[in-house]
């Protein structure tokens, strides 16, 4: 999408300075992003790196480019509709992606399914005859949030951008188990391969995107070729993608050429050592816990925009807030660092148990400094803590003290 | 959003050729635009004329150009998600948009509130301190359908796509009213004033848009400044939107410069004479009704591209539906041209009774020729007709019949 007026109207907006400073808290990355930095200077409103030639349809104003396989949208681009547009939704990719020549023809990519009654392979073409679904969800990279972990973990400085939330339709995966005669016996996992190429000579379980998620994951999985109504782009997972709502991105393996149903994990290295809680310090191994399912979270994204003065009186506050497994059920804001809390309103349609919510609160601001939080609790009575869980790579930070933001108001 | 390997892809598949052939029914202007008309030869998908300046962002493949004023989505291009995307929206200006200039800094943007005990003007900034609701719903042009009236009706000859489904997001009318201390004594309707320029010399009454809706639909109404999550491009009404969900487009008055609360319905010819109910042959007066609330329609979207060969054995049929003033509650669909329904399922997020429902049905359908058509009930158990209402401009088509497709299996 290349909404020219929104760039013109951003490029404008980033020379226009402000009368605001701002500054995520326990943000050791944000230095290093291109997120302005002081109050009389913020600076070009620009991605820090060009877009990479597959995803070059972005609007590069909306993106952080932190290298070619991982773009996050920034704070300021989520918008209040609910869906994240395509083109400011977040990208990466765990190694090179496959060239463009496989979204040209999209119904011939083909997928085989293993560990049924009748193993086969479909082309896209003949899965779109057997049903047809769609799902609103969350897409959020296992490390979204990453920037916020004092011990510096390994891994892209994410802060909340490596998630959006889109609607994925394609076939259900249990329309394919019924297609394929059922699960064969003894099957514990649902196990995805993507389609990347393997360079030669290495072996393929330590660069092979070969994802297992446990059998609940079943029961909302699709295989998908569209999101957002359009055919799945090479840069989100096209021609086809393996999606388990409810788990982060890496388990929604993209260019997915092989379901299978298993007796036990994937081999691949992105199964067995990453992708783990592990403690600090210590490298991931079967023994500690996969990231699969998402949990509770949310945060603030108006008033952010460092080229947009807050005067002091009536502010409306906006963000958006997920349920992870349940539904989103009640949010609250807090205009002092925590201390106290209101509950806020969620606007907008309900898009299901796996989407966010926008949700907003009109409030009263004074003259000075305020730091704006947000918590959210799930309809399993799950809320969002004060403190990140500490892991090695830092994964699934959900710390609401984490994405507060401190706010000038004139 | 320019998808480059969706274009390619489209390309692609407009050469191919198929072994299908497809035909709108009683569909007289389906000659006149460019969807392929005939077997062996469906000919390029392009549109009919270039993409003017304000929406050249639109993916082109998409869309049938009709005129600067007037683009449709094809019948191809709706997605399955529910949401239609920015770039395959159709567009629809009853005179030339005003200059680019006026999306650069929306938030400068000022709308006048009159007919309340306390008239000023807003900002757009000003409006943002007020509150924020979003709202997913139909955007469909009166005339859509008009192709399909056997009198011909003067006007664009649209067919199924001056629809789409999208999410606004704004302040609702009634905080814009709180904050204006409430409506004046009296007051019928609510007026937006659209933003164009009015040629000098010219009686503003003939060519200013300027509509007015009875106060029942201020319930859920914006003034809204984001569609699907972006700020409003010009070619949609940005900078600022008047929204009345339920209504047809031309009531959604674009660039909104003026709301107020009137006691008469606005003295505009678009108001007084246009968009009226005449008999056909008979011109529209303030006598006939106004074309405001939508009544429910839906139709099939696919199997429908000429491109794709359908193969005898089951198929997925899907389309659209919408409940109009209320949810869309039930689906049939038809496989021999309406003599049999049976029951279709909604698939997808809820998106709220003003928005449409993506419906799908799989079938066995043999080698041979079926036609295809889709029925949808309201929540008020208002059924969607077999016959268009007779009208004299071709407005508010929602017969089954004339929506019904052909399709040759092989």
């Amino acid at each position: 999408m290349e909404h020219k007026t929104n760039i013109i109207r951003r490029r404008l907006l980033a020379s226009a300075g402000g009368a605001v400073a701002w500054a995520g808290l326990g943000a050791p990355a944000l230095a290093d992003s291109t997120e302005p930095a002081s109050q009389s200077n913020p600076g070009p409103v620009s991605a820090s790196k060009p877009l990479p030639g597959y995803a070059e349809w972005k609007d590069a104003d909306s993106m952080i480019v932190h290298s070619a396989n991982t773009i996050e949208t920034r704070r300021t681009a989520f918008g209040s509709g609910g869906i994240t547009p395509l083109d400011r939704l977040f990208v990466r990719n765990n190694v090179t992606p496959p060239a463009a020549a496989i979204v040209k023809d999209p119904d011939a990519w083909q997928v085989q399914v293993d560990g049924v009654a009748k193993p086969r392979s479909f082309t896209v073409a003949e899965l779109k005859t057997l049903g047809l679904q769609s799902v609103a969800m969350v897409l959020q990279c296992s490390g979204n949030g990453r920037s916020y972990f004092p011990h510096k973990p390994s891994g892209t400085q994410w802060t909340v951008g490596a998630a959006g939330c889109v609607v994925f339709t394609g076939v259900p995966v249990k329309a394919v188990l019924e297609a394929t005669g059922g699960m064969a016996d003894g099957m514990e996992y649902m196990t995805g391969t993507g389609g990347e190429e393997i360079p030669a000579g290495l072996d393929p379980n330590t660069v092979m995107v070969e994802r297992s998620v446990p059998l609940s994951g079943i029961e909302d999985a699709l295989l998908a070729w569209e999101i957002n109504g359009e055919p799945i782009p090479l840069a989100h997972g096209g021609p086809l993608r393996m999606i388990v709502p409810g788990y982060t991105g890496v388990n929604n393996v993209k260019y997915v050429k092989k379901l299978a149903f298993t007796k036990d994990q994937s081999p691949a290295s992105i199964q067995q050592n990453s992708y783990r809680m592990s403690p600090v310090g210590v490298k991931g191994t079967p023994e500690h816990d996969s990231v699969w399912e998402m949990p509770p979270k949310s945060w603030i994204n108006n008033p952010y925009d460092p080229a947009q003065p807050v005067k002091a009186g009536k502010v409306t506050i906006n963000g958006v807030a997920m349920g992870g497994m349940s539904e989103a059920e009640k949010i609250e804001v807090s205009v002092n660092g925590g201390k106290d809390w209101q509950k806020a309103e969620f606007i907008g349609p309900d898009l299901g148990k796996y989407a966010w919510r926008v949700f907003a609160l009109t409030v009263d601001l004074p003259a000075g400094e305020h730091q704006l939080a947000s918590r959210v609790t799930n309809d399993d009575g799950e809320t969002q803590p004060e403190e990140r869980v500490e892991n090695n790579r830092g994964y699934i930070n959900n710390s609401w003290r984490d994405h507060m933001i401190t706010v000038k108001v004139a």
